[in-house]
């Protein structure tokens, strides 16, 4: 994107920055950091000033590739950890920032990461550390629309992958060659990358993170495939469950049951709906179809530069340390069908990502939803 | 592995919780909790007593699931995170653990995490939270030959995921796509997944952290290679560099050093040897062929059920939240080669995986070792 994109949403920032109290934020998270300077990478971190000024530090190795990709004022390399500390030093002394506070991602920071970015030699004893995993998600939740063509562009692809894994699904695949298929699919179609592949099958269709295994499919059994191309740094969330052969009619009414919840709570998409309204929406026609027991997991979560993302709902939301959402502003993309319909034996599941639009809303994965492979 | 496995590492762990002066352990790090029952896996716990009794939390909808692969006392399942927190209550009240410690894997969690994990409906007031990182990371280092036995296949998948990227790598082929052929290859040779697959070319194999991108592979450009699939819940790490077509005598006489640098090192491999030692020789190679200034990374680093594990560098370790690693021990199975050689306009880097034998040491990856794609 133009540097005037980064450069507009620095000055967002620094509104937040100002009403919040702090004094600077120090961020390692790096889908923050893509957002707000273009590039994001592990083991590097980027402070912001009150005033807006951008300072990054990155491995000595990665200085030319940074200045390529990032919209920044300021850029170091470190040659290691230790680098890496005294870089956040000096970046404090010349902003002169000796006492206040510093917003750190708590959703992020491992105690070992907090440890070391509040470690004395790296922040002034008298700046005091606080969360600022909020400001920088409510910003993200909502989308401009060139981020939303960039989530449109993965949705195509995540269809792609799709395909490509819903035609190797036969009897005596692996789920693992299944999600193979899937990444080659996505990768094929343009990804640069994906999170995790999640493929199950037969019983595992019941669990909640269904990471594949060697298991070879037998007919009859539901096969469970959730994919998330990145492709620009952004993402789709997709899922779908086919069966290997025919179905059981036990099998194709819970599916059609979720599937009706599933495109009922997404006709329900409009500016100023509330997570809780359609997670409600959702529960309630699985409940009516007597699976009311067989939920499992957040029904809805936000899709961008991460596949799930704010908005979440608010257990999920306390779990990742995020913010309970308000009601959902134009713009935000969410993926409605992430809580799985677990009967025992088996499970279903239906997900899609939406655009939730000035007016009405946009399915931006479109691939077809169906049982019979 | 059968149940034994996993009784006598409770046993061990039961010592070391003792030794520490902890009264109990809660676990959610998946690698950790994989280790000591059988199975790990997100939004799960393991509580662990200082007499051995194995108490787990998962959602509800993977008991059947969990029943099947983990060897445990109790077992409990939840259906969402309030669920999660009151069960951790639940337990503590189970086992009268009313006031003492509590070892948390500092490593792994996040602040919010944290906080979810010591909420007052989770924790009693009087337990205190103290890390216990290093007694996981500790008795991890050393694997039994059970485990050799699994990285030892690992290792053969890893070759042949390289195999098929070298293949694959030509003119206009993508960063993306090379990296497909990698995990494709890795899945039809056995592998259920792999952590996050590394190719990049041109000048961006001089970064510290490869990421493929769709760049477009151009005749003469470095291509650098950094697998590690997973298979039974263990990992192999190898990385390979090649170059489209003709590589220039420059790139050549640095890869020769780099090779020289990584074998020489691997040669000096035996039990009671030094992390610090392995890394000094290693720089020294490189810095008596001119290239002392193009070294970022640590050397080595443990591989196991997590392709980045004890033992570490000290610098690493500390960024990890490890405790610096004594001499090693016999079987210890570690990387070799993780430090890139970063001449600016492109890298180099060529790792191994090996087990250090009570005699001397072995070699897992045995991919071939060519710059000439």
């Amino acid at each position: 994107m133009d540097a005037q994109v980064y450069k507009k949403r620095i000055a967002i920032l620094t509104s937040h920055i100002q009403e919040s109290g702090l004094d600077v934020l120090l961020l390692t998270k790096p889908s923050n950091m893509f957002y707000l300077t273009g590039d994001g990478r592990l083991c590097a971190y980027a402070l912001i000033t009150q005033d807006g000024q951008v300072a990054l530090g990155v491995p000595v190795t990665d200085i030319v590739d940074v200045e390529s990709l990032a919209t920044y004022d300021l850029l170091v390399g470190f040659d290691d950890e230790v680098g890496m500390i005294h870089s956040i030093a000096h970046y404090f002394q010349h902003f002169g920032i000796s006492a206040g506070s510093v917003g750190l991602e708590y959703t992020f920071l491992t105690q070992s990461m907090m440890t070391m970015l509040t470690h004395p030699h790296a922040k002034p004893e008298k700046v005091v550390p606080r969360d600022c995993t909020h400001l920088l998600s409510e910003m993200r939740m909502v989308k401009e629309l060139e981020e939303i063509a960039l989530i449109h562009e993965a949705a195509k692809v995540a269809d792609m992958g799709m395909m490509a894994a819903i035609q190797s699904v036969h009897e005596d695949a692996t789920e693992s060659l299944v999600a193979s298929a899937a990444e080659l699919g996505m990768r094929q179609a343009g990804a640069e990358g994906f999170w995790r592949t999640l493929v199950s099958s037969g019983p595992r269709t019941n669990i909640a993170h269904g990471i594949p295994t060697n298991r070879r499919l037998r007919v009859g059994d539901l096969v469970m495939i959730d994919i998330h191309p990145i492709l620009q740094g952004y993402c789709a969330d997709i899922c779908r469950t086919v069966c290997v052969g025919k179905s059981t009619g036990e099998q194709q009414t819970a599916y059609e049951l979720y599937l009706r919840a599933q495109q009922s709570t997404i006709g329900k998409l409009e500016a100023g709906v509330s997570m809780t309204d359609l997670d409600s929406h959702m529960h309630g026609i699985l409940k009516d179809g007597g699976h009311g027991d067989h939920i499992f997991g957040p029904t809805i979560h936000g899709v961008g530069i991460d596949f799930e993302e704010a908005p979440l709902s608010p257990g999920h939301a306390f779990f990742h340390g995020e913010k309970a959402p308000p009601p959902l502003p134009a713009n935000v993309v969410i993926a409605v069908g992430n809580c799985g319909l677990c009967t025992g034996p088996w499970g279903v599941r239906v997900e899609d990502t939406n655009w939730i639009k000035p007016d009405g809303y946009e399915t931006l994965t479109t691939y077809p939803r169906f049982l019979r492979a």
